[in-house]
């Protein structure tokens, strides 16, 4: 940020008066401009067993493998986020069940919510932003070729809660080190 | 937003290329300029039965009781966002347990988490944005002073589950009618 939204004029970095932490403020009309995470939602959308993957058509993670999830947009609860993501990504409408994972990704300023999902149908494609859609046996997931760490840990999960017969809610937090 | 941050120029509201939502999009250098909802974050800080809230020193709902809670920053985790809220606006140490309630409010693009809570200790004591802090039993819980809808929903969501004898995780959506 170089720049005021309100006026133009540039900004600067400093604490504001009564605050903690370094803000961008404008010279002129003194407008502090906050930044805050931003959601990533989606959900773990299921057909008799088998999960809905889109392999992505643009960056980051070109041609890799992930759940049909963006960002949430103004005006809309997460679960239409979710609705909204998964017909754009996947042209795919589902029943949204439970919220499943969090998982906070704090050094990119993001945090992500996937939910369980229900495909109501099998006339899925690839939207604008994917290159194709499957759906996967858990035997059959790519998980060499998957975009997001994110959403490694929540298809892990989503199988061994499965497996166990009972869908818990999880939250992590991922560390830098390992990309997204 | 008036102008662009990126390079000063003025930002004209429309749908970009491949999109479908109209955006602010500078004239001159074509950022295009993404707003999105923003997480606000607290918790529901129990000590021997009762909740812990603090009345607001600043707008909006000046003068009205809250519980803990406030915008996550980047950088940090949703449980870190829920300590340090507690920490500023109540001087208090809390240990954090499971996420407790999801609150969409869309009208103004947020979504609330509320994780459940323990104090640590009693040594709590109004922060920089707080007239005071003090502990509620459910009866005594001043249901015409809740600042936020968000709030009072959480709240009830609690000590109806609490009474039940179980803690379940709860999502709600707030339509615009009632204010916050």
């Amino acid at each position: 940020m170089k720049y005021c939204n309100e006026c133009g004029a540039p900004v600067s970095l400093r604490i504001p008066e009564g605050d903690n932490l370094p803000r961008y403020v404008c010279a002129r009309c003194n407008t502090i401009h906050y930044l805050n995470p931003k959601l990533v939602v989606g959900c773990v959308a299921e057909w008799e067993s088998r999960i809905l993957l889109c392999r992505r058509a643009i960056e980051p993670r070109y041609g890799l493998w992930t759940l049909p999830a963006g960002f949430m947009e103004n005006g809309e609860s997460t679960v239409q986020a979710a609705l909204r993501e998964t017909l754009e990504e996947a042209c795919a409408r589902v029943r949204i069940d439970d919220l499943f994972s969090l998982v906070n990704v704090p050094y990119i300023g993001q945090v992500h919510l996937f939910y369980r999902g229900r495909l109501l149908d099998t006339n899925f494609a690839a939207g604008a932003e994917s290159l194709e859609t499957a759906l996967f046996a858990e035997a059959e997931i790519p998980w060499q070729d998957i975009a997001f760490r994110s959403v490694a840990l929540c298809l892990k999960d989503y199988f061994a809660d499965r497996s166990a017969g009972r869908f818990a809610f999880h939250e992590d937090d991922l560390l830098p080190e390992a990309g997204f």
